[in-house]
């Protein structure tokens, strides 16, 4: 075990930095003594920390800022932190001491696990918006909904065969965190301490559950919801980062959620491809014509935008459906938006945790008004204003909301074929108590909803044509009703 | 309303452009009475004309260039334009006296949609080239030939189940627009005038159908087909852009034509992805090796190529199959290329209207000789000869060759598959005056030859082999073939 | 026929490469002789060559540097080598005089096929290890192994009707070199000579089978095995070319192995894509933190890595398998790395050539052994722990140990449905003396393993989390059975 001192940190601010930083940073003794062993046990992390703005920025700097270029939301923030850079220690030890997955680690108590309260030590508007997120409950929008967590079963669980019959075996925790929990966030728990031999004699280390993990709804050993490296990566944390799409596309690419791909094939997809690498992406405020000239994902849906001369057009916000007035994915028919981020809480008429009942119609006590809507497109085409014109901007919205319509109309279809086969026995569903999801025609049902009518949404929202029509979009809704159809035929054949 | 002068035209040449490019601009009255306003309106669009080539160069100073390294193609064009760069007044107010969606606007008659005619000012000989282009066409050869519209309707329709049938409404207009219009184009039209509060006062708007699009074959309000902007994209109209392969895959990245997907794993886009930040994408003429060492599509397809010491080894073409010998995509067979780009006229010996008998055999009249076929084939290989051996673009060819015969007879055997179902009573066809796309085996022989037959042959033409086997390729088609057997033989069973 | 000389050597390096390099380059006479005539015959070539460090730094100059900065492997090497740069003439004259594909060009005896051991006089160590690698022998082991051979056939063949059955025609050479071995390489051949016109005079020329190919197996007329510009694309060369991902995807990209599309989701794709713009991917040795944040696939699996201070993490490997422990692809079964790198050789206790028995045991005389195993596995988290913790790093390996368990007890159930069907006379398989692979359920079969379940592996090993859900994971995986249930209980109807 090595000391450390005040002289070790001096020299730690000369020697570890670049030259052109040096000046300005003020590292803790804390943080100096970090990287004394882990500059050389974790070179990757400690090189990737100082390019970071965190190694050279202390908060009170930040704080200092115009109002519009503060990258920081504290009012008032404790002595200690406010002239240090935001080192290893500043997020790794504060409040460590009550935390449950603390632990005494060379003479400081720390955590492992960073969650938003961390962050929030600097950015409370932001993990207080997040919090009212619906991705900040990722983990129990899965996992307490009867319905979904019989979807994760059927998709993370084992088939096996049992005398010619498959059986289903219910999924294990490192198959839950390997799949869907991957993204919605697993729970952190301290399973037990274990004692380890290291390059500076033994130590003690928590051993945790489902770590690691870094998904948005990710329930910390703090019970706080979240993670914010799931957007801003540790350990640069470069804005530049969260604002290009690849950030998005780690949860939203795949068939169940194609915001990537419609990007990608968008104009502003397109423009981005070719030009972004001249834009500013580590301008705060992002002006609009000055900074960048085509938006990404952030700029549609976090950040806060300004025209070059500095008028606001969008304030940030970490709440990601502010300027979303339909939530177009992930269920059965796109419907408004949901009030509370908590969706588990949510019944249908008939009693099922479904913002919709399974003929289409709305929930409209769990979801918010047309009135909300309407101010939540509105948020959204003030950014759409800013390169387009008064009626582009109508005529895209009207589209956009007519294929709502009408690929909520062909999941109704689908729903129909899947109802007629439970009714003539050619499946079996929640009325014979089985599962909704098990059987081959309901995952065509799923895919018809999950897939293909959700991906000819995004491509109408985002303009990407090809998700609304070959790639997983209308044609594939418009084989599938036909297969379903076709299936349900040779499922009664001969009985 | 304002009012505009010749000292705001000054002031405006000296504030509005950056430093380094005032000497040399000259902005339309016209145009800085637009950017008056609209620099605040909409700061995305004007940022980004700022910062393209049209800001800063005058069509005589273009036209001043060596006839290589010349961007415009007109002999002559009208004084008032000659001398003042190319800004919102030169593109939005010529020629709007005399068209239906003209208006009057702050003084200005302008019209919103810029047309291939507009373009032709100073471009007439890629209008023209372009005219003769397939995709100049691509909304009639679309919506005016019975099989294709057949097939958008089975696509964009809703299907609604009606006492345990299903059955299909047309598709509406926005569906339309919002799918396979999209990349086709619309038909843009004025459908009346709207009195607006603006920013500015009250002012009086068209409202146009078909609108916002930048398909490639858009009928545009002054009969004129396409929209410059499907590739080059307003209003940076970079050449980097068009040059750059993400223009294209906004319309050819999808299953039916996954140009970009092949392009993405060959040896070229390994090159271009990895390498392709050192080159220069701007340089007219492109010249191989110094400007780029391996190519895009714009490389093989369109670009005036020459060697590092100027030889012409590819005349520019936006007659983009000038190059290309085979119509791999987009219709059951593979066949060669149609003599004329409105392809609506095609009468195959059976009377249908395509180019190619459902059993293979080609309808020669409408479509290019051998000889023809050659010739094209001559003009790609050039490019291709400039990095690569005799023998080595001879094997190339050889095996595309053999892979457009062998794809076709592939599709031949679905095709006979579905015939025999007719044959059979198994599925209802034309000879039952049904749709030819509407049942399930007939979307499956869809797919063969729309998504598996033509991705083997982008595979095999441009090196992307993956789409040739596993990704939608060969492997795709043999499944296919044997699942479609399936289909028809439970279909049989039992009657 | 020209003649060429000294004073055109010393002409040519003064004139044909950047003033930068001038001083130290070398070139051979013969390679001065080569430019003469093809920098105009085929510019792309000489100037991509002319970009690359093989024209800039000799053999002896790139020995001289520090043992971990070194890019060569040679102990000695023929003096006429060593003190020029290497260019056209020292890898496509080189012991061509005792070649089958040399032939007379110009005075000088020539080879087209450059193989590794061309390569090898100046990378003997890599070639070695490349010819110990999978593969080197990709193409023996796929058409040597009667199972894979069986599936190829099933795969390239084509399909045709005769009289209302479906019977498959041998894929025809073109057709395997456009497809399977695109990738696993073809046998290159010397079929004949022949005579052509060129711009120099009447010239013979060897016409080449199987040419063009630059697959990783490639069987070269010199009878070695591999391409190395598979991966070292020519003629530029460039290691930041073989470092970016986009080398791999060439052959990693597809459903069979979709590493490349796992790699983008994944945090470390994300990092790469945003912020990889800033790395340097010339720096040998390659120093985590310092020349980049976030590994590539050459990273992990190939490169030669060292922290800031030149501890050495990893050594550099052409046996790319050497991190590895499990062979996750291609096979039906998961299973632990062959021993040869020749698997046509391996038998199961069935007696067919597969590495693990249809149920799923592996074929133990023939794979690496569990302390082999393990030992591998600690060559790759070495790498991991560069960046991340122990607990990180045994968590990761717990879950994607655990998901080739799982994924390999889904396999079996899908096996067991198809065995099922053979049982009851559904499906006609190996003891009928039928092919595994033609039928429908033998494909959906095929697609478990070859696409789901592997996509679910490589989804687990690379942390991109929907490749192991809904982008042909698990969620496959479970509809896959599913429909290969309803397709044999379809089959078994009515009879």
């Amino acid at each position: 075990m090595r000391t450390h001192s005040l002289s070790l940190f001096l020299f730690l601010s000369l020697v570890l930095l670049p030259a052109s930083s040096r000046a300005e940073v003020k590292v803790s003794e804390a943080t100096a003594a970090c990287i004394e062993c882990h500059a050389s046990t974790h070179p990757g992390i400690v090189e990737e920390w100082r390019k970071s703005r965190m190694s050279r920025v202390t908060p009170a700097a930040a704080r200092d800022l115009q109002e519009k270029e503060r990258r920081v939301s504290f009012a008032e923030i404790p002595s200690e932190l406010a002239d240090v850079v935001v080192g290893c220690a500043e997020c790794h030890t504060g409040r460590s001491r009550d935390r449950k997955a603390g632990f005494e680690h060379n003479g400081y108590q720390v955590h492992t696990v960073v969650s938003p309260r961390d962050c929030a030590v600097c950015h409370p508007v932001e993990a207080e918006q997040y919090g009212k997120n619906l991705m900040s409950h990722a983990y129990g929008n899965l996992m307490r909904n009867s319905l979904h967590l019989d979807l994760v079963r059927s998709i993370a669980g084992v088939q096996m065969m049992k005398e010619d019959k498959v059986v289903q075996r219910d999924p294990d925790p490192e198959s839950m965190a390997d799949s869907c929990l991957h993204c919605h966030g697993t729970m952190v728990r301290v399973k037990r301490m274990e004692t380890r031999e290291t390059d500076y004699g033994e130590m003690v280390f928590p051993v945790l559950s489902g770590w690691p993990n870094q998904g948005v709804g990710r329930i910390n050993p703090d019970e706080s919801k979240g993670s914010c490296s799931a957007c801003h990566t540790r350990h640069q944390f470069a804005i530049e980062m969260a604002r290009k799409p690849y950030t998005c596309s780690q949860c939203h690419k795949g068939p169940d959620v194609p915001a990537f791909k419609a990007y990608e094939v968008s104009k502003h997809g397109n423009i981005y491809a070719a030009l972004g690498k001249r834009w500013d992406f580590d301008a705060v405020p992002w002006k609009i014509g000055a900074d960048l000239t085509a938006p990404t994902c952030a700029t549609c849906h976090v950040s806060l935008l300004t025209s070059p001369d500095g008028e606001v057009l969008a304030e940030r916000t970490h709440r990601m459906n502010d300027r979303l007035s339909w939530r177009i994915f992930g269920l059965i028919y796109a419907h408004p938006h949901p009030r509370s981020p908590d969706t588990s809480i949510i019944r249908n008429k008939a009693g099922l945790p479904l913002p919709t009942e399974l003929t289409g119609e709305p929930a409209p006590k769990y979801l918010i008004t047309k009135k909300a809507q309407k101010e939540r497109r509105g948020n959204m085409q003030k950014v759409c204003l800013s390169c387009h014109s008064e009626r582009w901007v109508q005529g895209h919205f009207a589209r956009f909301e007519n294929t709502v319509k009408t690929s909520n109309e062909m999941t109704l279809t689908a729903t129909g074929v899947l109802l007629s086969a439970y009714q003539q026995g050619a499946a079996r569903g929640l009325a014979e108590k089985d599962s909704l999801f098990n059987e081959a025609i309901e995952k065509q049902w799923v895919e018809h909803w999950l897939f293909f009518a959700n991906s000819t949404r995004y491509a109408s929202a985002m303009m990407g044509a090809d998700y609304g029509v070959f790639a997983n979009g209308r044609w594939s809704m418009s084989r599938n009703i036909q297969e379903m159809m076709d299936r349900l035929e040779f499922k009664l054949k001969g009985r």
